[in-house]
């Protein structure tokens, strides 16, 4: 499997950062850093800076900027299974933004932080020539045993807590001066209950195809998805067949819909999805784990094999233009 | 007493945002959030971005702007009387950045977190126009005690961890082309000492005068500083000379050398400095805590008495310039 550039790069980045020996994962083992505490129980740390969605213009409604600010680290939070004890916000605001944008990002990160249950601890504020979020978001793994990326074996059975393809429909509409709904919520109440069950565990922060590259990096392990149709969001199918695009080109961009794809045993997939129900939640099954290093796709007749290593990798390849990205995508297909 | 600009400014910023139950202090009143463990224990976290700064000029060395990134969330943890558990941070590149200068930026980092035994736990990277720095430090407070900024009453000894004005002199320098040495280390080990002592304890990350300000502020305190030259940091002073400034004129900047000014109860303050004195550390008398609402400073045979919350507004009111700021400064004093 194709190794991720973004991964080299962070690793080449911190390699001369003293470690903690409380720290319970290594770098991109999991979503959060899981930190051992001195009392006991597993600190769950996580920080974001949403800074290139803003300049690419994704996030031009302040409102959003503010919301997505809490999602992206409170998505993390669920990924490892922890209880969110609270946020940081750390806000570079426009030098010249009026008062109605500043009023504005405020109220989609209190609206945000109120949805997921996420109290603001404090913050930190700058003034620069453009908006700049960084939040870091705090919990608790109550049980100590946190989500990792790195449990899956052939065989798991995967899941989704919800319908895919929405953060790149999202994206690519956005770009093109379309219009398409998105607002993600953090996936913490689903994450409560799926913790116990699931062998590995990541959120799409960064698009399908690149969560199942992580997912599956330190295994050689392959995923195939059974039903592409029936896990899309409606708007992500609806946006491919306006734009002419197969439908498993919205897994692939790397803006996400905040979903957490999940693996469980394949002995306790049934007992899990039972017990889902029972807590009124039907989780989304996708497919299973195999070993073959590679992602295929099933839509309708037609079988798409993918190197998510490769696709990972194409939009820093194409400088991070959108359309390079597609036209790339769509070579890569041939 | 004046009220601060930035904490009226904060304040509206965040007066939707949802809080925390489980968090001891209140907004301002300490250099870290203080948030009850649920498993006992406090957790101390504070986050701090670096953008203003890097923007004026101040750390156009990457190395100097690694190390500071560090200084500045770690001096919070010390401020409040934590031990480190580790930092997070954030990264935004400069998309046209040469790769020595991203290896020296993280010879930097990872530089102050030996110094600070501090460890990276873990962070984000971004690519933007320009180098931002957001970092997130964690510690714990291990009595269950953490130190404030609200227990100093009149009659308390004024202390500081080391001598003052070497952050306003190397600012003042660097914007005009100077020279001055730069590199300052969060005083966690003093902190350790102090902790069991001081009725309340800030940093000086935003210079001598704001500290004394917000160390005052809730119950209409004032500082007496009984001997300026035998307390400012000998360059401070060379550059007081050269420049033709009042030596409490670099008290005044709102860049700090990031001491720990703290206060002690009188009727302990002896037995604290031969306790220090046991530790090897002679903590720097300053003078006393009054009911004056003010700040004076005697300078020899001169005294002078500053409206402190005047004066920590005053950069603000001069948006941002550092020569509008010395020349109303001055003005000030008139």
């Amino acid at each position: 499997m194709t190794a991720s550039l973004e991964v080299s790069f962070i690793d080449q980045l911190t390699r001369r950062f003293p470690r903690s020996a409380a720290q319970l994962n290594a770098p991109h083992e999991s979503d959060a850093e899981l930190i051992q505490l001195p009392g006991g129980g597993v600190l769950a740390v996580t920080t974001d800076g949403i800074v290139e969605e803003i300049e690419a213009g994704l996030y031009d409604d302040p409102w959003l900027a503010g919301w997505m600010s809490v999602v992206v680290s409170a998505s993390d939070l669920a990924a490892v299974g922890a209880d969110p004890l609270g946020i940081m916000v750390c806000e570079t605001l426009p030098s010249d933004a009026a008062p109605a944008f500043i009023e504005a990002l405020q109220r989609g990160i209190a609206a945000a932080a109120r949805a997921h249950a996420l109290p603001v601890l404090g913050g930190d504020t700058n003034r620069s020539a453009r908006l700049a979020l960084t939040t870091t978001a705090l919990g608790i793994v109550a049980d100590g045993k946190p989500l990792t990326r790195r449990g899956a074996l052939p065989g798991d059975v995967l899941f989704s807590t919800g319908s895919l393809g929405l953060g790149s429909a999202y994206a690519f509409a956005k770009l093109r001066g379309g219009q398409c709904d998105y607002q993600p919520r953090a996936r913490l109440r689903e994450a409560g209950i799926l913790r116990s069950w699931a062998s590995a565990c990541m959120d799409t922060s960064d698009g399908v195809i690149a969560t199942l590259h992580e997912l599956g990096s330190r295994g050689g392990l392959g995923f195939a998805l059974d039903d592409l149709p029936g896990v899309m969001h409606p708007a992500a199918t609806r946006l491919a067949q306006h734009a002419g695009l197969p439908p498993w080109a919205l897994l692939a961009g790397p803006h996400g819909e905040f979903e957490l794809l999940f693996t469980v045993r394949r002995d306790r997939s049934q007992e899990f999805v039972a017990a889902a129900a029972r807590q009124a939640w039907a989780p989304l099954r996708l497919g299973t784990v195999n070993d073959s290093g590679r992602v295929s796709i099933a839509d309708g007749g037609l079988e798409v094999s993918i190197d998510a290593g490769r696709v990972r990798n194409l939009f820093q390849e194409c400088d991070g233009d959108p359309g390079r990205f597609v036209r790339a995508l769509m070579n890569l297909r041939d």
